[in-house]
């Protein structure tokens, strides 16, 4: 059987109008040169799974999609204070060239725009790196990101280096503001080499993918960001992603995202998926026309507006109180699924606190189950703890069935007077 | 048992170092004169549980906070549309009195800067309903969020009546630019009722809750709002809730969120939870000091950023493949669990096509067990559907067990060659 | 025999062409209503003469063009100090509706901007005065300059007030910023009476011609405002008089201006001539179309522009060093003729300093003629005393005739060892 | 005898007190080094007459002063018109430094704000000239100006050099926005080059005295620039020449002026006189401290402000109503002198025409002497003209003394019945 998702993408690429109006960017002609009729899509879950339809092998340059990536290899490289220290994080309301330095600190407004996206390229293995090693290194992380080698288009890298003026201009900018202690010719070279890799639908789905799986590989799960990080380049994307649009962006799509200038936008939902759209025609303020209907579509069919309050929300508490063991004796099961966090923990506290009986009745055997539990976030494994202490401390005789481990330190296999187990013998294996 | 949930909000109040800076407010002198020491936060879950520590009884006037409140009931009583002609969405970046009316359309920037929530104050009911009507809606609309019968605070509005000049200002240009039809000078006396309404943070916890519950009452489950406008608010709340301070809350919170010159500041997490903290000394943004204290520690420590990858994520599938009937017939078991969404239901979908032996051990006998779903959304009811049904023409013998209804149109008992079921004799019950 | 003046301007009237775009402002009925046909032209010098053409019999409001001769009675009423405090003097770069008040500041830009305009309203008298005495001593003090009655037009006033929302909005936010003590209507109903004063372009030219006289009515040589606030009100003029237009006029025209949005535009050239123009449609920046052409030719043809180098500049100095009297003794005559002020004062001690003889000849006799002066700066009077003191030192006779006291202190007929009289029996008398 | 201005102008430098704060500038080490206590001052007028005191021989670099003399050569170079194109005329209220571009069409606001400096150094010669001839055309064109030949202080250049970052991002900006043909790092040299320029006061004020005197060199009278070319410098320099701090300096100074970053200031007033200051120390706007101060004194001390209605206005006429020829026969004289433009010519008309006698007793015997006129308007030409054709017409006897040709075409010897003469032999002869 195959799952009906390429179907359903397959609907989606068709409805998305061939005729919608856009233009061809004019000051890079490499870029006004394609071809408008490209259309592609692509979703990455971040456990590896890649769907695409359409033009999903035709390669384009990156451009501004580099921007969140390059950001996160900024805050790596050269740790979160120093890059805040560069650029700062607040929306500007203003198009994507525009300098947008705040006038307070002469910080550009956010590194989603070219003046930030420039000092965070310059701050990729820090002040003074050569552009050979910066370009590496980039090209490297994409590479890993994209889990394939990817590689430079060097007839529009070429095309941007005849055009790149502004950038230069806003380079030598941040350079007599001290904000760029590199020689702002070679930055700008950087830049505009990171801005020229080829990538496809795929890819971009993958890359942002890690992002949404808080920095990790989605196919190999490697970890290859801090999700700190991760969270810092999401939040900006929120924030600042889609330039002047960014209100119509966060209303309407509810999905941290970047668009490039060759006609890609992608987007990261967190916990979830990767999403990326093709289609070279831009609109007004820069970002890909079919490519924002595409989004557009895709979060109201699909439901994935961060918004929404039906979000693939809770993790799932299931309690049952008439399980009996091997020994004929009746327990209180309690068991837990899913990545558990604050709202996860709080449900389970109180439904074990609220269960009939518990006290009342005198002892009672409560078996707390975390087999299926994926994720526990430090205050729902603080939460479960307590829960589990507090029961045995009230008398109960209580089980914590923690196979992971999320429960326990070490070799302590014991909360206050509850006891931590990693299988039961007596209970029928549960795959999650 | 006791769940340990208020234990942990009075460390976490007691964290918040008393002798942080801050000014109470000197334009109005009712909130001047404050208790500066006075110190809150409540959390409501979404289904109704409320904790809060502190001076969780003190009232004080929610002010801006009724922002989202009451663009919620313009929108619900003149229409998204009507609205977003009054009112733009966008991030202004500049301070919340300031008069930030777009260049091109004489808009105010957003609903959470007083311009924009003077504008929605006039489109609640709509044009040319008289003050008192508009006060009496108001008061009744937030009321029912907040579970209890809510009043003005007399003396904070007198204080505020005498101090409105920037608030007359602003609504006289807004007449001037044809964006508001009533009488300025009506508009914003309802305008003054509305900030002056006397709350408690267990009043604000509850009523952000059902923002984060998409419109519904977390007490009694009541829709109060379409779940559409629910999501503007939040989105709007994300962008723009705190000023010029937007970028930093978004990165370092990460909680759609509204302060108010009180001193107090709600959040709403999507899915989850309303927040509400209150501390009456401000930051220059107008922020309460230690309520963005609270909130960046409660973000940290729960977990609650937004853009975490490690979200309350993924709905669960079980699948057992060796589940006996009465008659002694192994079926492969597909249990789902929870809110299902997009991702849920790829995962489904991908988690049965990929069971060894489905598409190549010949017929098998599938169950998919939806027993513990408590929603399901469009795309995901469209996956199951097409799942089963292609189990069914491929040959297997598919089974539905739904007995909440999710899957089946009307009388319908099957999709495809699947067969739907209410119930299952040979199961044991389970309770979600 | 007539003066070919009326002539002249006939031709420049005529010259301009009848059919060029423009629009009635459609915000205020009264002036929307108004005949576009209208066209008049008006001079007056500095010594009472005026002259006009076309439509000078036609009354119409005066509206922005009051700006600067309040703002001239606020600075002598309240001060200049005060008035500084309560408005800059910047150029904007916005239109005229603009809020546009300092950040640093909140002070309004500048008096010619309608935010500036009502600040300087209520310093007319001083804050506190009721809204009648203010108005009559506007309509006192423009009738006085005007050189007849003036009243306002009550049906554009009416039709004023039914549309002063932006006033009102700009007035509370003034009020808001501590920069307007009174009530924000009440000023605004004032504001509107002062701008519904009807003028005809003789009006206008008369009370700009005493702007350009110093502040001296010219019908009467009557001062009515110190010079100095004559001069910061022609400044302004200068600077900010034609909104965002200012820096074309300036280039263009050259002449301190003011425009009305019922179609006036005066002019004021110091020491010289005030204009007026009158032509009821309007440019994008709200400046009259014809009205702009007008003064653009008479600025070409008449050579009004301020920057031009060829300036009506020069006083005069006629060096005749034989002339004999009664006893037949030869002088040296240095006659000095007209306004005289630094450049002139420096070349009357040049020239004489530089006459062949002076320092080598022996003694001589000097006769420093100022019969015909018309007024004589400090600085030339100090240049002058000075000269006359050297020579009289170095052992020259020298007479000072100054039958008009520019030179002399009270009753000291001597200036060093210079001798001042006040009448030449052996000299004609001559006419200035 | 001595001239008393020297004597004068000293005064003026002690009065200015020494310990004025002000801080030398930072960014050029060159310039940080300077001798914060030189001061120095220098009038030049527009006959060619220097007066100069304290420091007037220590060279500085003209930097920003070198401003207006580019714009001048742009112009005179590319036209008014291609410069127009490039570079606005409107005050921007920003800081010297800013980018300050036009939000419509992308131009610099203004020829004396870096970016408009920029531009009008790349129209000097034309796009395409290379960077040694725009230089060599630029130190020629100053030292002519200046009357001596001007060098580049090598060192501050090398200085400038090395810290124009600023600059570079002005000029790629202005390349990306088609604004600068030229190679952008070419440009900035050149703009370096022309800002190290090294002057005295003396230079400085003589230079601006040619500004001042219509485009004419002072001491040779040779036209360097066309009139209108003057003319649109000083207009651009009395709207935008002191940065953010123009309206203030136009109110109180009253002089079209420049400053550069080494302490210089010139001033330029109109058919007067050129002055220039000299003291390092500057003020956060970046203008000489102490330079400020002597502009104010000298404005306020001298009557130079060009908004004082006591302008050295009007040329002068004399009517004398008895003068007998040798026949005995007496004539009515007009005698005139000086500048005569509109006002002086308006005001000839009209004495004539008001003389007792002339519209009644008969024919007159009428004498207009124009010996002592030293520049005559078109408009007053006209009205000289039309004068004596009007009393001729209505029977008087005219006769026009014009030994200079004012009035007369080529051969023509008569105005309508009026006789044009160039000599009047029983005249005595006037020196003017």
């Amino acid at each position: 059987m195959q799952t009906p998702l390429p179907d359903y993408l397959s609907e989606v690429l068709t409805a998305c109008s061939p005729d919608q109006e856009g233009e061809l960017p004019d000051d890079i002609p490499e870029l006004a040169s394609a071809d408008p009729g490209r259309l592609a899509l692509a979703l990455a879950t971040i456990d590896g799974e890649v769907y695409s339809v359409g033009d999903d092998e035709v390669p384009f340059t990156i451009q501004s999609i580099a921007k969140p990536f390059v950001y996160a290899l900024a805050i790596q490289d050269s740790g979160l204070d120093t890059v805040l220290q560069h650029i700062s994080v607040e929306p500007s309301g203003d198009a994507f060239n525009e300098l947008s330095l705040e006038a307070s600190t002469g910080r550009p407004f956010n590194p989603m725009i070219n003046a930030g996206a420039i000092a965070a390229h310059s701050l990729v293995i820090g002040p003074g790196a050569d552009e050979g090693a910066r370009t590496e290194r980039i090209i490297d992380a994409f590479s890993a990101l994209a889990g394939r080698q990817l590689s430079i288009d060097e007839s529009v890298l070429e095309s941007e280096l005849e055009n790149n003026h502004r950038n230069l201009g806003i380079a030598h900018m941040l350079r007599a503001s001290g904000l760029l202690p590199d020689d702002p010719a070679e930055v700008v070279r950087g830049y505009a080499k990171q801005s020229s890799i080829a990538v496809t639908v795929r890819d971009l789905a993958v890359m942002s993918a890690a992002l949404a799986n808080g920095g990790r590989l989605v196919h190999s799960g490697e970890r290859v960001m801090h999700s700190h990080v991760a969270r810092q380049v999401l939040s900006v994307m929120m924030s600042c992603g889609m330039y002047d649009a960014t209100g119509d962006w966060v209303t309407q799509v509810g999905i941290p995202a970047k668009s490039g200038v060759a006609g890609g936008i992608v987007g990261a939902l967190p916990g979830q998926l990767g999403i990326a759209a093709f289609s070279p025609p831009l609109d007004p303020q820069g970002n890909s026309v079919r490519g924002v209907d595409l989004f557009q579509r895709l979060s109201r069919d699909m439901g994935l507006h961060l918004m929404d309050a039906e979000q693939p929300s809770h993790s799932v508490i299931r309690v049952i109180d008439e399980v009996a063991d091997d020994a004929g004796e009746a327990w209180l099961v309690a068991e837990v699924f899913g990545a558990v966090r604050f709202s996860g923990g709080e449900r389970v506290a109180r439904r074990i606190s609220g269960v009939p009986g518990i006290d009342e009745g005198g002892p009672t055997r409560v078996l707390l189950d975390l087999t299926a539990v994926h994720s526990l976030s430090e205050v729902a494994r603080r939460m479960f703890v307590e829960t589990a202490r507090r029961l045995a401390h009230e008398g109960h005789r209580v089980l914590v069935l923690d196979p992971q481990g999320f429960t326990a330190d070490a070799d302590e296999p014991t909360i206050g007077d509850a006891r931590v187990v990693g299988s039961l013998p007596w209970r029928r294996d549960a795959g999650a």
